[in-house]
């Protein structure tokens, strides 16, 4: 997301917000906002180290929209016009041809008074943002965006169990997706606790509800293991010592480590994870919270790669469908943000 | 110790330096600086948050000095005039009757240019600060207070060991016990890395010293280990998230985990430490590293009370002598400070 974070956040008097998106057309299979499902017509703009814009990376690899909505990474550090395109050749998206997101948000509203977020999609005849909506937008990429699917793609938001999936969803937004900035924007003992509090206290539940099934919701992979796993792959890497979630590691829980291994090691999660991207971006921008701006040598990663034997409890990754093939060259994540 | 931090630190130019001890007299057996042993005549000044203080406490426990040397226990938060005793009724030390410890220094030498530090003796009689030279201070206690020792008290310097000793604690010293903070106060990245890599190399030579002996040197507890301990108690606490020690947790390292465990269970250790001091001290007096002062929920301490199994070792603990007695009525750690 974007600002002094990773994005739609604000600081109140006291307490952490986040902003709401601003941009909120949707790309839809008849293109009734105007903007029409289209293999190459949008570009899909992301940090690696945002854990709402992973949400959308991780969508793309499972469903195999790699080719059709082509991908642009950003400096994981912001500067003060927010993220940009450092990390291309000339310091310029070769597509876009823009040097900073804002570029985009520009074109479609002048002046715009909100921030610059990703996930962020932007049409590129037009070179204007589409949305900034990380809330709907893998939403529709599993539903509207079916045309363009592979062969094999799972059903992220299977009909039937869409209550129970935006339940769950819901809770873990609550507590955990954004409650860890809760916990770590806060400017207030009595709100930090709160917070913190309420973080393990859904991840004990959740701990509970995963220790006898594999997924969250029935027996394949859904929007809610996406949202869940870009929380918990960040969990001991940056949200429990720079945000003061700290009573136990990840690794500490061993249903919620295995079930976060699991999904790692499934193709289209761990090889989007890029580790250096995620805690260079989080100990470097918060300087209100890490004014040395220094970036913490562990934690060890090496543990993410380990056997993890959740397929003792059955499950089918994929339900009828396959997994996902190789990641796209020049898409993979350099070695050293790799376990 | 003082200032910013528990004492006897100063931010040089680009790194962490700790600074020299002011005041370096002894109090001997003999008096040759003036300042003989007797019981009753000095107060032992400590902040039970700082791990050199610490260290003369743990002493003064196995030794069984406590009433020939009486216990003042600061505030864990210093102010602008550091150390004060605003634990104490009417915020006054009831022997000294000084508000601050700096009064004592002041005494000693008006105008000192140096920071105000803990552990401190100060000589009763005329309010004035005998010592704060935490490095010699418990050596001291080990061999120049012998008279006063309780009976069944341990030798935690013995002379035919003294070399291993010294040799041993050096290293603790440079890559752990003040290795911690030059990764902690770094301000540079290059200046962090080098002395957290220190740390963690350090701790796994340790742990492979330890693997086979339950303590340091010999078959005994001696004053290294007090060293060890004092920073090893204080690790995950603080070390790890406030001091981005974060390789990885005491915890999770079994060897090290139960060395510790063993010692915090041992009396005369663990019955000495205060959590909440610790981490409130360290979170909120450093806000040049923690701008916000929030103090962490974590971590959960239950585990320091469970089975270490280090008997198995073999071992005596207090060679020839015995465990010490009970803490001294008044001068238990409250049960919030307790894991």
């Amino acid at each position: 997301m974007s600002g002094g974070g990773d994005g739609n956040e604000a600081y109140g008097h006291r307490a952490f917000k986040r902003s709401r998106s601003h941009f909120t057309d949707r790309i839809t299979a008849d293109g009734r906002d105007g903007w029409p499902v289209e293999a190459g017509r949008y570009r899909l703009v992301v940090s690696r180290a945002c854990p709402w814009a992973s949400r959308a990376v991780i969508s793309r690899r499972l469903l195999g929209l790699e080719d059709a909505l082509p991908l642009a990474v950003t400096d994981p550090v912001q500067d003060d016009r927010s993220w940009r395109f450092t990390l291309d050749p000339d310091g310029r998206d070769p597509v876009l041809g823009i040097r900073y997101l804002a570029e985009a948000y520009e074109r479609r509203e002048p002046g715009h008074p909100g921030g610059v977020s990703v996930p962020a999609v932007v049409d590129v005849p037009s070179g204007r943002l589409v949305t900034n909506d990380y809330q709907q937008l893998t939403l529709d990429l599993a539903t509207e965006w079916t045309a363009l699917h592979r062969p094999g793609a799972p059903d992220l938001y299977p009909q039937r169990l869409r209550d129970e999936i935006d339940a769950v969803m819901a809770d873990v937004y609550e507590d955990l997706n954004n409650g860890v900035y809760r916990a770590g924007f806060a400017h207030e003992q009595a709100g930090y606790e709160a917070a913190c509090t309420g973080v393990f206290r859904r991840l004990e539940l959740l701990s509970e509800r995963l220790a006898g099934q594999r997924y969250l919701v029935g027996d394949t992979i859904t929007e809610a293991d996406i949202r869940l796993f870009t929380t918990l792959v960040r969990f001991d890497a940056v949200y429990h010592g720079h945000f003061k979630c700290n009573r136990w590691k990840l690794t500490e829980d061993p249903v919620l480590w295995a079930y976060a291994r699991d999904l790692f090691q499934t193709p289209g999660f761990g090889d989007t994870v890029d580790f250096d991207h995620i805690k260079r971006h989080y100990y470097q921008v918060h300087a209100g919270i890490n004014p040395t701006r220094i970036v913490p040598l562990g934690p060890d990663l090496s543990g993410w790669l380990t056997p993890h034997r959740r397929e003792e409890l059955g499950g089918r990754p994929f339900g009828d469908g396959t997994p996902p093939g190789p990641v796209p060259a020049g898409e993979e994540v350099p070695a050293r943000g790799r376990p």
